[in-house]
């Protein structure tokens, strides 16, 4: 495992403040009878195992299966109206690119999915599926992963087309938005002890962190990554940004580079801890969450909750423990591997 | 497909007000706290193809993964203190077995469960760790289903140790704590013009019919059986009972043989409509769980939502439907051959 290797860059810390409790508040407003209102579920057996009550909002079981809706559309609503009028792009092959696409269809705003070629189908029918109910000109662009650069297409395009980029995490507006779903959960399981949540770009993480600094400041706030992927962890302990490149973990939504110019300050200020966990542990907080809870949890939608499991153990997690299982898009034929890697089958 | 076979048995309309709303909210007290009130699920996809709001009732998600947790604990409450010193005994190899295992082990009350050698291993961990909890004298009886009729087993052991048979269905305290899933939905959703029902043995659908008579009496109730075991549709037209022998299909809660002495004039006199669905229907109800609701629904489980999508079709189902969601112990492994069935791969 290569690990994250550090950069010399530096968290500016004038910007984390850019997302206040205010910006979740009126995305909250925003998204009311619009995002769903995810239920929260408790299992005896899970409070057993963890020796705490534990919390479990599900953002599977948000439109487009997961949490990244609140935050595309929260940014996609913030556009002025030349710039809704222009457009929105997007480049993602997971849940973002679904998050975008779901948002312009309910907001009447064209946009521009780039998605490259070896994106599972499902997805990108899913993804395709809300683009026929946005405006004429949204499209699905595809590109050659082994050849090209999303990052520059999307550039490109935007720029041709005068188009606004919408990224995953690293804005204010996406990350107010994803933030709303920690606001649910604190308003809904007052007095938590501690919050887990998924650490990719950190969006979710930076949101739930100011969330909870805000309504609950007692409650610590745990960010978990994957340890192929372990930059945040790394960015976070030393105070320089660190970054991998395209680590291999089944955490596919976890797989980014590094915090954003955003996310790392916010991070870094709000959050308590920041820790990684092994794949096969993921695999069987994946397998757990269907074969006891019934529900589809992605391997990235249970990074907090193996985040918990793993510190269970050792105590001082709470008595009231909050976690947010991010997303569901788990494709099914993946189930035979993912049940082998969490039996110490396959590494 | 043999179909069912008519009986002389009539119904005994006497019994169809064995339980009544009052049965079913005194059962609605005992479980407070106990049971959980599950969530009611939406999805924008599924209301669109069905036209109509459409509320699931997500009983996959209560404890022990099925509603029958609910009529197992409601008739263990019942017992007198002389019964319950003696304990309970209960046959299944399915969700009744687990629903009584764990209503034992929360009212501590001794239970033996006598399950079939070739029983779901799954199944069977689950309900010996319920056994686990349980008194002393708490146990599970095996038997080879080639050669051995669990009926008779289970009266001998009951009668050699005093034990107290807990039936799966067709029984008054068992039918109304199963209908406090219904008392639930209605109390959470008002309003609607339609709820579907799976129909195995008939207690869920009895005791649902007898809460919406109550409550919203021009609420039509559906109760809904597979296609290879339509004797509850063919009783309830007939009004003279019908039986199957152990029918083949997926849905393995529903391979009752008949409609009991309670829930047959339950059926007759309260539930508007019954049907039947294919095996491949119910595979693709199964597969648009996992795959569009994120939730896990065992081939049983979906009946009531197979028989909407069925009859959505010709309209005339309302503007807002309910729908129980049964069960959710779905053996992983079964997932490939669930979805060659949704795709008519197999028969």
């Amino acid at each position: 495992m290569p690990g994250a290797t550090p950069t010399d860059i530096l968290p500016d810390l004038s910007l984390a403040d850019a997302v206040t409790i205010e910006d979740v508040r009126a995305a909250a407003s925003r998204l009311e009878g619009v995002s769903k209102r995810t239920p929260v579920l408790t299992s005896r057996a899970l409070s057993e195992i963890i020796g705490a009550e534990v919390f479990l909002k599900c953002e599977n079981l948000q439109r487009v299966g997961a949490f990244k809706f609140r935050g595309a559309y929260n940014a996609l609503s913030l556009l002025d109206d030349k710039a809704r009028r222009a457009g929105v792009l997007a480049f993602s092959s997971g849940n973002h690119a679904q998050g975008v696409a779901c948002a312009a269809a309910a907001l009447g705003v064209a946009a521009t999915i780039v998605m490259p070629s070896n994106a599972p189908l499902v997805k990108r029918r899913a993804t395709e599926s809300y683009l026929a109910r946005a405006p004429e000109g949204s499209t699905l662009v595809e590109y050659d992963p082994q050849t090209e650069v999303r990052e520059e297409i999307g550039a490109r395009l935007a720029h041709e087309r005068g188009l606004t980029i919408i990224p995953p995490y690293d804005h204010p507006g996406v990350i107010a938005g994803q933030a709303t779903a920690a606001l649910e959960l604190h308003e809904e399981i007052p007095g938590l002890d501690s919050l887990w949540a998924p650490c990719g770009g950190g969006g979710l993480l930076s949101g739930s962190a100011i969330v909870t600094r805000g309504l609950r400041p007692e409650c610590r706030v745990i960010g978990v990554e994957p340890e192929a992927g372990d930059d945040a962890t790394m960015s976070f302990r030393t105070g320089r940004l660190h970054e991998v490149s395209n680590p291999g973990t089944i955490a596919d939504g976890a797989r980014t580079p590094r915090l954003g110019r955003y996310t790392f300050p916010m991070v870094r200020r709000n959050v308590d801890e920041m820790m990684s966990v092994s794949d096969a542990e993921l695999a069987r907080w994946v397998m757990f969450c269907l074969e006891r809870l019934r529900i589809v949890v992605e391997p990235t939608g249970v990074l907090g909750l193996a985040g918990l499991g793993r510190r269970a153990s050792a105590g001082g997690v709470g008595s009231r423990v909050g976690v947010i299982l991010t997303g569901g898009n788990l494709d099914l034929a993946m189930i035979p591997r993912v049940e082998a890697l969490a039996a110490g089958r396959q590494t």
